[in-house]
């Protein structure tokens, strides 16, 4: 079964914005076995709208497309595909009463009456008809058509679409498909993708269950389709075997999951950087509200700073080094008292791409984490560039820290870890 | 003229990397009004690469494609476009000898011979042949094959293609496109596309001179093409004329030039910040050697850190408030104080979506320069979600600081400012 996406905007022709929904429809459809062979890209003119539909629906067995569905004048999408499949336009009495009952729309009539419209046979995709898109059978190949606003795109292609799709690969056999299945996602950090495999492969009776990942660095996504039965069944040997590196369910991020775990516990964290320089402490303020927990943080970026600000002693960084465990501890343990929270995480390493030596090459991230009790060190090794190098280890500094709150300090182990310490306080 | 861009490979296909190249196309081409009316993304596949071009030849006056002209097995273009346009492949001996010579490629023989490989009549697009791309007319089309590489892509796109285009375009009057013109590309900041537009269509003889530009978020680039003399010529007047604006020459960013004015002084830079929390830091610190200028920075997220780290009196804070021209002084002033270092910047205002009232809503961001001599605030609304506003507002601060330097304090004027106050040390 071979598919197509096409999206439809000037925005995307002109790169006024960036295509993210062709990221998270590869990703996605990748996933169940469904990847495009092409992904079609055209302004906003009829003309082309029409030839380009044409044309993919000739080629291929279905065809997914994105924008020109709204209520503006160059949204052209709707209009374009009753001409290019010679099917009259007829008014969605609930999609319209579902549009003017929303307030954006109540003055505007025409805009209204506009976004209802779906050529004959269409179906809308979604039940409560509060967002628009549609999905019809053309000649045995199966078609939808989506909004191009990120969140509606990626909600009914993930809800909807692949669903309908894999019902129909399948020819409708409830066993592999169909209505009553349900999606499952979660996120995974630090994950082995060939223990995942292995472990998936030795699934007893995983007929008609579809399991999909995909990298979404430095964490991975992993999706479960199949009946609510047969999901649930497989999320709880998933959650068992992988539950130290399961970040979240859905789509929780380890910064907001981290914010979770801290608000519902009512502590608090600071932070003390060095090689991440403020990208720790950013993550953690990306989430809106993150102020119940997260008090102060520290960029301590020379040598100096380190002691002056976070009491680092002199004889630690000039006998052990900027790059050690010691100085990772010292850091942590420095930020802790400077904050009263009740956790503290700290990054010095060489995030490159200069200033790395044979013992200490670029990569090289130590990471340390005070607790009420503790003090933990670890060494880790990180490829990549700078900005990946801060990243992983920002990522990496907030899982030590969820793992510990989740299952204490007996499950620390990483794939990037070179060593460990630890102290009492 | 109507032009489209193919994109090949798996990897854009499946969504494990994100297609910036067609971002960057999108972007720079529609600027020189030479917006692609189709880009069509397609796996590795000869079948589809072949019938495709043919496709895209026979609808289109020109084709840009990128990618799929490496040396491994899944590198298929070059023999794609071979049998698509029915042409013998031949090697370029200089690409062969480059490639050679490149330590990459010594002992690889038969993958150098592959890379050396192009379609009769088709010309190499780099000069000292060190990177792969070739360009070919075919039946009256302009066809451009580039390495899906980003920097390669971009390099010879805007370096080789955009010129060829332009002259191929004008019909090869020197006038208006050819030999001998060559790119300028600036960065703004704070710039008013208004102010910029009127001034571009009053430049008189403007012949032959493309002028483009492009949002960057929040910068903008401006990309000028034409003949030397007049590139120079109107690079002077925009210069003259939008200097306070402009952050940049080619693709210098805003923290690279701060980065690049402040080690020039031998001077150094704290931050000290609350609704921006830590994302100024972690800008200065994604340039590589940042640790030349940037000693230190903290995070003080609550009024709490406010006062204990950085020395913010209480009662500023109780009777001024956590986000007042205040507040971000004694910040900045506490920062400064605390690192030694030359300059501070303070930002503390409310990023959102919650914590705005009435007086002070979600965007009011105030910020604060700390200088030798004295300190200055500033007052901004910004419009944006939380990650939007965090952006801008650490992008301003920066900016703030580079005006500074350059120009001094008179020159503290911004579109989104709504108050000013400054004081001595």
């Amino acid at each position: 079964m071979k598919g197509a996406l096409l999206f439809i905007g000037d925005e995307l022709i002109t790169g006024r914005i960036l295509n993210t929904n062709a990221e998270f429809a590869g990703k996605i459809l990748s996933a169940f076995g469904l990847e495009p062979e092409e992904i079609v890209t055209i302004p906003d003119i009829e003309d082309k709208i029409i030839n380009t539909l044409r044309r993919l629906i000739e080629e291929y067995d279905f065809v997914i497309t994105s924008g020109g569905l709204g209520p503006t004048e160059d949204d052209l999408t709707t209009q374009a595909v009753a001409k290019a499949l010679d099917l009259p336009l007829k008014e969605d009495k609930a999609l319209l009463a579902a549009i003017l009952a929303s307030s954006e729309y109540k003055d505007t009539f025409a805009m209204a009456s506009k976004m209802a419209l779906m050529p004959e046979g269409a179906q809308a995709l979604s039940e409560d008809s509060k967002v628009v898109g549609f999905a019809l059978t053309y000649r045995d190949k199966r078609l939808f058509f989506l909004p191009g606003v990120p969140s509606q795109f990626q909600d009914l292609l993930k809800n909807k679409v692949i669903p309908q799709l894999c019902l129909w690969k399948t020819g409708g056999r409830t066993l592999e498909c169909g209505e009553g299945k349900v999606f499952k996602s979660f996120i995974f950090f630090d994950l082995n993708e060939t223990d995942l495999n292995r472990f998936i492969q030795e699934i007893p009776s995983k007929e008609g269950l579809k399991i999909g990942y995909y990298p979404l660095l430095p964490e991975v996504r992993l999706v479960i389709f199949g009946r609510e039965e047969e999901v649930k069944n497989i999320t709880e040997q998933i959650k068992v075997r992988f539950k130290l590196n399961l970040v979240g369910e859905e789509e929780e991020s380890l910064p907001q999951g981290i914010g979770k775990l801290l608000r519902e516990r009512r502590e608090t964290l600071a932070t003390a950087e060095s090689c991440t320089g403020g990208y720790l402490a950013s993550l953690i303020t990306s989430i809106a509200g993150s102020s119940d927990y997260f008090d102060r943080g520290f960029v301590t970026y020379t040598a100096k700073s380190k002691s002056e600000i976070l009491g680092v002693k002199e004889e630690t960084l000039t006998q052990q080094g900027v790059y050690s465990y010691e100085t990772a501890i010292e850091m942590a343990l420095g930020a802790k008292r400077l904050s009263h929270s009740t956790y503290a995480l700290a990054t010095t390493g060489v995030a490159g791409p200069t200033g790395g030596t044979p013992q200490i090459p670029v990569g090289t991230v130590f990471i340390a984490l005070a607790t009420p009790q503790k003090v933990y060190a670890f060494k880790f090794y990180f490829e990549g560039n700078r900005n990946t190098i801060q990243r992983v280890a920002s990522y990496t500094a907030l899982d030590i820290l969820r793992r510990y709150l989740l299952y204490g300090e007996g499950f620390f182990s990483y794939r990037f870890a070179q060593g460990f310490k630890e102290r009492p306080l």
